[in-house]
């Protein structure tokens, strides 16, 4: 095992021909090669800070029933974050290790798109659960049987964000002026998480490569990913009002 | 209906003959009457806090695997919260208006009990469990069949705290000179949960006839009962090395 290209020492390096989880030459396609690990750990932190921001978001609420609302999403986060968790350690990994090299990325996007207040908070609960649900619609298909079983069963707990749906449009039918903040929120917001996506992209060659479907020509496959998942979510955001 | 002795307005006044939920006349231990219903709206009021406080705590973690473990706990005190608020949704209360009273008291502990740094909020999660515990097995006795259940429902999902037990004497190993510092700490939050504790009572006739067993003399009954919950927790502290 070397140091990945991030510099840091992952739980398994990218590349072809690695010892999979349990010792076992990694195969492509394994479901405890490379780029399946990499996946569960950057889902499962993904899901763990998830936890976190939305329950600082949810205290931002005014009515104790918004609070509720906000941290039941919060807690939905935590449960995936369990699930994936337990995944890393049937295949006989510290979670911690398949985490590690997603910290920084991911940290980095949630400090750069800190909510300033209840209604940010609210559309980037909607906006994450959006993104997240097609995520992990589209790279189920991708999956070895064992790891699309618990991606499907984590998109299956998705979708608790009708709530903020309709917080939001109450807000913007109470004052039609917050529109062009909050779209120029959600713009902000995506355009961050593509950033960090692509960082990610770039210095984990086998997730890379995973994503992409094994092909060679993996920017382009994975260039086409992030544009379906783009289009979605302008599509959410044009029926919730805040088109461009 | 009239104003409570806190000058707010809650959703069932203290006293005898108070209407029910559901608009029957509340009869002395009836699951619907206003005791019961301010201890459902307290004890929902202290589980969903318990999640923020929680979860803050949480987040002053240095490991990810601590940072789950306490991020664990935090998610139990919503599922304790989801269980309490489910009954007052049942009694047809609104669960927001039951908890109204109590918002006061309980923002003023935690405001007033801060966690300085990851092991005070070991210290606090290990010290509010194993009182919430006791707390729930007394008062369990007190209660007609409906709402003995659920506390005792509740009571057999905390206990969460094992882990805050293992961290705290490893830290107490490593540098015995917490040791002072933290033992301060748990008195200082016995004490402060002692003060909020007799203002609810003083605050709310009807719980603190409910929690005295119907007694005139509620408020030696009450003391008693705290000093047994303050006894249990000086045992707790020996055991774990932060005796006075």
């Amino acid at each position: 095992m070397h140091n990945g290209p991030d510099g840091a020492v992952p739980p398994r390096a990218a590349g072809e021909g690695e010892v999979a989880a349990g010792g076992r030459v990694a195969e492509p396609g394994d479901p405890a090669g490379p780029g399946v690990v990499d996946l569960l750990g950057l889902l499962a932190y993904v899901s763990l800070v998830a936890f976190f921001r939305l329950t600082d978001d949810a205290a931002l609420a005014v009515s104790l029933a918004d609070k509720a609302a906000l941290a039941e999403m919060a807690v939905a986060e935590f449960g995936h974050f369990q699930l994936l968790r337990y995944r890393l350690q049937e295949l006989d990994l510290d979670p911690s290790e398949a985490m590690h090299p997603f910290v920084a990325a991911i940290d980095e996007f949630h400090s750069r798109t800190a909510s300033a207040d209840w209604l940010e908070g609210l559309v980037k609960a909607y906006v994450g659960d959006g993104i997240a649900a097609d995520f992990y619609r589209t790279v189920a298909e991708l999956l070895d049987h064992q790891t699309r079983t618990l991606v499907l069963e984590v998109l299956a707990d998705t979708g608790h964000a009708e709530f903020a749906v309709a917080r939001v449009r109450e807000a913007i039918e109470a004052d039609p002026r917050v529109t062009g903040r909050l779209a120029l929120w959600a713009r902000r917001l995506i355009g961050e998480a593509l950033g960090q996506a692509q960082r990610i992209a770039a210095e984990r060659e086998s997730l890379a490569r995973l994503l992409a479907g094994g092909e060679v020509t993996q920017l382009g496959q994975l260039g086409r990913m992030f544009a379906q998942l783009t289009d979605a979510h302008a599509r959410r955001m044009a029926a919730l009002g805040l088109a461009d």
